[in-house]
């Protein structure tokens, strides 16, 4: 059974991704039921057509596909666990899909919750960040059955570009988890290269553009590293998301016995760059520890 | 002044890379002359029109532009101030560009010898591997004068795609250690990335697929990563090559009193390799300490 564009689709968590994703939904003709704590960042989706009920349990029991989009664990189980949340207005039949990120455990512990409400469920983050969300480019990361996933396509079509089903329930938090990890990674190694360079008295720009051809040449040495070179850590992402990313990392290797250690030595450097005031900057911050 | 193509080219180092750089030579339409300390390898050549004089002393009196390839510092550093090296063959207004990798130190040592002879010198250090010397689309970092660099441009047109002056002597080392510290370590993040999903039981297959099109996307995940999927280890180039960065990193460290812990990481790794006796496997092999 495919989602049908007269399908209901409820979006819990209307920030910086869940916002403009909501919009890519109400452009393709579904029907848009949102919840935001932050009530004044629904005035924008309101005048675009969407309708905030006022509680996770209400967009729950008038959506048949409901998506959260928030920004960590906590606020995450609050929305689907907690009073007037979405367990307590689901109807079975429907299908939950949460597009935040967060560890294998906590998707597997959800879709138990929802498989015994009679629901389908997704874990399916993303990544592409807002210029993703905002211009429907997201690439998306899915664990579920086949079936859930053939119901949810449509609706990721409206969001994301690149959707594949990785697996069970819990699979597309690895996915993401393997996708932050080289990000991170790469991050920190263009910004060391980057810094090995100046140190030496020689033009990092010339450096960067000499390697983009070559196999050093990644999307984060063409945008990441061309930021770092402007001094601009204006987030797309702020870096102190990566701690999530980082813990995951560390839960991983503890759960499988396997050392990462370059992606740990990157995120140890993301926790210096928090731990110092510096979280709401972008990513690209990694390279001030360089300054 | 501009090298023309009536110019004579001498190639010392006629291997892996040596070789095919000294054929797109001929092609150009340049008298070559080459010489190897294993004399079997200059066959091809010959027979493609390439005259071996005997050695470095006597491939240098022939040439107007003198470049060495050879696999490391020694190698060079004889072929150069040896008996019967290029120093003592060199003609005052010629020019010598070493295109192998080494540190910036030994680079800006060797302009100084030359420029005691009258002659002009680059450090051209490349990146591409075989099959960008086979077809001709090398990336060239170049360290030298801006003149002797714009005497070098038709012979880096000759072998390359992209050839960018970075800067003066030993600055083409410099942006070859950025690119092999940003090489190497992405090579090892693709590899715990893959090791990551491979150990929750994941395809590992699936995960490189969605994240190729987002910002862990790299020429390195595109294809180191497809290499390690089909645990196809046979070297472009061998992952014993990057000790040689490894000591560059560790001396720029120690040179600049900076730390790059991500890079840093990931050279351990390739050490660990090494040691174990899977030097001449593909720098891929980082993935097979994950079995």
């Amino acid at each position: 059974m495919s989602t049908n564009v007269n399908a209901s689709v409820g979006v819990i968590g209307t920030g910086l991704m869940g916002k403009p994703m909501a919009h890519n939904l109400l452009k393709a003709g579904y029907e848009v039921y949102v919840h935001n704590r932050t009530a004044s960042k629904l005035d924008e989706l309101g005048a675009a057509g969407a309708v905030a009920p006022g509680s996770p349990r209400a967009v729950a029991e008038k959506s048949d596909v409901v998506i959260t989009m928030l920004i960590d664990w906590e606020t995450t189980r609050e929305a689907i666990f907690g009073k007037d949340g979405i367990l307590e207005g689901i109807r079975p039949g429907s299908l939950f899909v949460d597009m935040g990120t967060t560890t294998p455990k906590n998707a597997r512990d959800v879709a138990k919750a929802f498989a015994e409400k009679g629901v389908d469920s997704i874990d399916a983050p993303v990544s592409g960040g807002e210029q993703g969300a905002i211009a429907g480019t997201l690439t998306i990361m899915a664990g579920g059955t086949e079936a859930a996933f053939e119901r949810a396509k449509p609706i990721f079509a409206a969001m994301g570009k690149t959707y594949i089903r990785i697996g069970e329930s819990g699979a597309g938090q690895i996915a993401k988890a393997c996708n932050q990890l080289i990000v991170a990674g790469t991050v920190e190694l263009v910004a060391e290269a980057l810094a090995l360079a100046r140190a030496y008295g020689v033009d990092p720009a010339l450096v960067r553009e000499v390697m983009l051809p070559g196999f050093a040449g990644s999307k984060i040495l063409e945008f990441q590293g061309k930021k770092m070179l402007d001094r601009n850590f204006k987030p797309g992402g702020p870096i102190k998301t990566h701690m999530k990313d980082r813990e995951n990392v560390l839960e991983a290797s503890a759960a499988t016995g396997i050392d990462f250690p370059a992606a740990k030595a990157a995120f140890e450097r993301v926790k210096i760059v928090v731990e110092r005031g510096e979280g709401d900057l972008d990513h690209t911050a990694l390279f001030k520890l360089f300054d």
